[in-house]
């Protein structure tokens, strides 16, 4: 019995482990193609990517060439490390973060190198026993003060980096136990190697499909004013729940996509110190006003903060009863359709750089549907109608006359981007543009009219341009 | 007569000279008096600034002395550099960066070493001529790969130095032109030094004033919620003209404390990265449950743009009719006050970890006042008002109705995070210490009631948090 027993369990031992491992395999396989599917799709949503891997891994395979060329190598011998190390330190996304650091990391080796052989020059007087008291103390006070320093905000957005290799390189030199004619040498190749790695990574990363992080937040900028456009284009015929227009698969995404860009400033905000760092390319010279780019960010989002409030109501449970949307449809719908209208045309301006004047006509008629239902609200038109029924309609339009003030607080401060950045004035091209984006879109969904990111050129997604900015946390 | 000129063009020289002289020392003097005060300001307000860097100086003394005690230098000789290096860029403000950040290095220092010594020998077994090009492709392969990976948001949350240390020593030891047993003592050598250098700015974190990062999003979540609590415990007052209580100057101030929260995603995100690296320490074990911080605080920021919404009507040009006033006046008071009074017990529970049972009581009343102000409005006293004296306080009604709604989901997931964080159950202290607080504050401001920052230990003010997140961007 036991042995009957036994060899019946031994069968499915060998049963159950048979069916384990092809359980394991089909899991190892699902797990396979979901990381392959992850990569592509990582890939796919910002090809750059790729191409900025595969930049890093040329521009260190070049650096690397100094070990196997003898010429080179007998030249710097083991201070080539330096090269390698800058190489994967400095090389960032963009061409701002990259020259940004590059930079920093120049001038603080050549200042700390200076400044760390004064110093231990200045112990190596000092005698035999003094010197090593004096270089601790000299290590001591310039690490804290350093470092204090970064805590300053003007200090820590532009030249964080820069404190850094300061505080590392005076601490290098001055405590090296070499002789001082070596010590210069040493600092003279550390800073040599470290030009010819920052080199390498600037040419590299301006020559081979650049990245500009100015344009990016140009493009960003544009497409989050155009995100609002979308929501509010489309709000009118959702909220009165489009009657007579036939239902668009692809409406709610288009309409949320405002979403994102409510937490978009510290991207913003990291895009304009990198562009700061940028020269002069494509379309935007140097000294081009990206400080303003951020003022217009910040009033946009002040539009987006309405515009969750709305959002709030499309999805509330208690909808606008029919009597009181027959009263405000149409103001409503014309506040919302032009302030989305005149959104989209500034946002379109700003893509192509031009003078925004078209967007005016828009906020215009947007500013006198507002006037109109002011009045219409002073009418004698609600005596009869519940007033519960008419508060959430009230409200929506309470704050579509916000949004339209918000409007033109954008559309005045794109005005000063537009005329300190010199754009063009705006000829007939510009509503030629916008009538063949809006037909070509007309065909896909009927009454929600998208400036899509692949329509214009080169509009990077949030997606893509948030972890460029965090990208930045957390380098050697 | 040209003479004459030339000598009183010769005094005037010298007077001019010496006004633009004195001109410049009194310039001087009133710049480094600005200088010294933005410093002290900085100090003052977070003083843990100034003894992070005091620690950053001591830790890179210790470890300087490497280089001065022979017996030490010996063993390690000119690799002690990079404990240096390691201390320099390692060293970060709170424990839960450094640890996170120490711990990246060390791990992957270890498995590229490995790795790079691998290709090192595998390319040594292909002869001459092959070497450099084997090593050559596989630097590019592995640097390729590794940046890529770095663009995966779960990789650059938590791993991302790790990956730049991977590539940096995999590079490194891969390229070397040493023999195979070099390479290992070479690998061997950083390693330790890493690992002395990583674990001096460790002990010197967590011993000396340590920093939680864990500890500041705690207190940054508690902080702004009770930020918003302040402001809807003064909006009631503040907007129906508070009449009968006196002005108090910091009203405005408190107020709109709550506008730094709106953009503070970034701080808490980080915040939250690096407290998920830090050990068990004071009321948080070990895993404490720092991810449910981030739902509170974004629930609380979904109430904050509501409360942005308020201050619109605030700051607004019309201001509600006395007739309108009178009517819902009270049921809004009612609900702004008792949600901040929730929203405050809510803070009040998360800083000293109880249960926040105490709350449900006043959003218990802040759901009755928002039930009364329901059936008001559908009552028949509005008839003869004129509507659009009515529209801007219905609309805060309805905005306030709104908020007592993300008040009651604020209320849950703080409920959820003090059960999954066994908070302790509220007995007497809780009301106790709010009870004292209050009359604290009463003396001062009858009717703004604030828990300031003061009041409770070590809150860090937003100014203090935001740096210190921002703080990672760009290290060596």
């Amino acid at each position: 019995m036991e042995v009957g027993y036994g060899s019946g369990d031994k069968t499915g031992f060998f049963t159950q482990g048979r069916r384990s491992l092809k359980a394991l395999t089909v899991q190892f396989k699902v797990k396979t193609v979901e990381l392959a599917r992850n990569i592509k799709k990582l890939g796919q949503d910002d090809p750059r990517r790729v191409i900025h891997s595969l930049k890093v891994g040329l521009a260190l395979t070049l650096v690397s060439m100094f070990y196997y060329c003898q010429p080179l190598y007998s030249n710097f011998d083991e201070t080539a490390i330096w090269a390698i190390m800058t190489v994967v330190v400095v090389f960032e996304f963009s061409v701002g973060a990259t020259l940004g650091k590059g930079l920093n990391r120049g001038m603080a080796t050549l200042m700390a190198g200076g400044l760390g052989a004064g110093a231990h020059h200045l112990a190596n007087l000092s005698g035999h026993i003094g010197e090593p008291i004096l270089l601790g103390f000299f290590v001591f006070l310039q690490a804290t003060i350093s470092t204090f320093l970064r805590f300053f905000p003007k200090i820590k957005s532009r030249y964080d980096y820069g404190m850094l290799i300061f505080i590392l390189t005076f601490s290098l030199i001055s405590v090296s136990g070499y002789r001082d004619d070596e010590i210069l040498e040493l600092a003279h190749r550390r800073l040599s190697t470290i030009c010819i790695g920052g080199a390498t990574c600037v040419i590299i990363s301006i020559v081979i499909f650049p990245v500009w992080a100015g344009e990016d937040l140009h493009n960003l900028i544009a497409l989050n004013i155009e995100k609002l456009g979308n929501f509010l284009e489309g709000f009118g015929d959702e909220y009165f729940k489009r009657t007579g227009v036939e239902e668009c698969n692809e409406d709610k995404k288009i309409l949320e996509g405002y979403k994102s860009f409510l937490n978009s400033n510290y991207s913003e905000g990291s895009l304009a110190n990198f562009a700061a760092w940028e020269p002069g390319h494509g379309r935007f010279p140097f000294r081009h006003p990206w400080k303003l780019y951020l003022k217009v960010g910040t009033l946009a989002r002040e539009c987006a903060y309405r515009i969750e409030a709305l959002n709030g109501y499309l999805n509330a449970d208690i909808q606008v009863s029919s009597e009181v949307s027959t009263i405000i449809q149409e103001a409503c719908t014309t506040m919302s359709l032009e302030s989305g209208k005149a959104l989209k045309e500034l946002a379109l301006a700003i893509k192509i750089m031009v003078q925004p004047s078209s967007a005016d006509s828009h906020i215009e008629n947007a500013k006198s549907a507002a006037k109109n239902i002011k009045s219409l609200l002073k009418s004698g038109i609600w005596e009869d109608i519940d007033l519960l029924k008419v508060i959430p309609g009230v409200t929506v339009c309470s704050i579509l006359v916000d949004v339209v003030t918000c409007t033109e607080k954008i559309a005045a401060s794109i005005h000063e981007l537009a005329s300190k950045a010199q754009f063009k004035s705006a000829e007939s091209p510009l509503s030629e543009q916008i009538q063949s984006v809006k037909s070509a879109q007309m065909v896909n969904c009927p009454h929600v009219i998208t400036v899509s990111e692949s329509t214009l050129a080169a509009s990077p997604s949030e997606s893509s341009s948030a972890p460029k900015a965090s990208k930045q946390s957390m380098e050697v």
